[in-house]
């Protein structure tokens, strides 16, 4: 069944415009008594469609259910700016795996040091569309690129700067049962400096392994990780 | 510096050519006297440039070391064939993060059936790239495509099938001080009669958890996390 979600938790009636409609009615082209689901707030909603027009569907919710693809724990990914389309990578795999919130950043070896609103937008669309086919119940949010001195002031939980200086410990040997923050270094990497500043305030350095990973590939590794302990915790919904 | 994979293990001279000659003296124009890092068999062999010129580049070894960043077991990923750029894209991760050999399959909700000798190439350069990149050892092998009922003949040690339909395990809850064989399916997911094939065989199904992701997620996710396991072993080397 198709996945939308709304911002509104809805009561009896779900009404449905913009690209949605459009895309039930043109795309989908499904009619009245076909069924979708509308996800708000961590709740699924399954809805029997009573009118399909390209401009506005309605329907009726039929069942309710909570959402059991989250994590227990909420993660966040600070994510550097990289060239081509390698940040859309890592935010598509990323919002499949079940990180909560991005934040990119500029650090003094970025070589990419701008975001435009265009490109946030579009990266907001690939994290809605990732969350919809991971089946997930809450979109991650982007926020608008920071720079590197403003960064520790975005991270939540356990902060883990995964660096490929440190020898150790390995992400993986770290518990989870909590909410956690990893940051990931830009192609040419973190400046010591710079991780002495995170590393101040409490951040720890991780290591990866002992192989030289491009940043896409440790961002997508180290969340892979990190979830799969969060799964498996006794604690986990 | 930079680094070649030979296939014979280097004496005292190194004679290189080809590609690998060509970039030396025309992309990163070193000149006699700067060093590379030739590696063939697990080992390292730092060489300094005698002679440079685009056909032909020759240097004497001044120094062996063994590579150290190999996982310390082998690790087979068995991929379907992909749509668009997909397959490339986990054997560019997969090969930085460790895995030891790939064999592509079709199977019967594969969307494309066949793996043809240009591309088959041009996955063996990007798994080489690769593995200059993450400073391996050793270069990942791409066997040619087979088809689902030969697959579990080419798999060797321990074989995980990552499978949508499975709840448990969980396949970080397994053990990993031993050699394995992950095995991910296409687009459209495994039948449940092909699954059948290969557990008769003595192959686990296992769950990457809840979420529904896309196949190069979910082969980037699980090599992730079996050579994170691999690396914490206390016979790592």
């Amino acid at each position: 069944m198709h996945r939308f979600f709304v911002d509104d938790v809805p009561a009896d009636e779900v009404i449905l415009g913009g690209d949605q409609s459009r895309q039930i009615a043109t795309v989908l082209r499904l009619d009245p008594g076909d069924r979708i689901v509308v996800i708000a707030g961590g709740s699924e909603h399954e809805v029997e469609l009573t009118a399909v027009d390209a401009g506005r569907v309605s329907g009726r919710v039929v069942e309710r259910r909570a959402v059991r693809t989250e994590p227990p724990f909420g993660l966040t990914l600070a994510i550097p700016l990289l060239k081509a389309d390698r940040s859309e990578e890592i935010i598509e795999a990323a919002s499949q795996l079940g990180v909560s919130r991005f934040v990119p950043f500029v650090s003094s070896r970025s070589v990419v040091k701008e975001l435009s609103g265009a490109k946030l937008e579009r990266w907001r669309r690939i994290a809605q569309e990732s969350a919809e086919t991971a089946r997930r119940g809450v979109i991650p949010g982007i926020e608008p690129a920071v720079d590197w001195a403003a960064l520790a002031d975005r991270l939540t939980g356990t902060v883990l700067v995964c660096w490929e200086e440190a020898r150790e410990p390995h992400l993986a040997s770290l518990a989870h049962a909590e909410d956690c923050s990893l940051v990931i270094g830009p192609e040419g990497g973190l400046a010591p400096d710079e991780v002495a500043i995170v590393t101040a305030r409490g951040a720890r350095t991780v290591s990866l392994g002992p192989r030289n990973l491009r940043s896409e590939t440790a961002a997508i590794a180290a969340v892979s990780i990190v979830v799969s302990g969060m799964d498996r915790q006794p604690t986990s919904r």
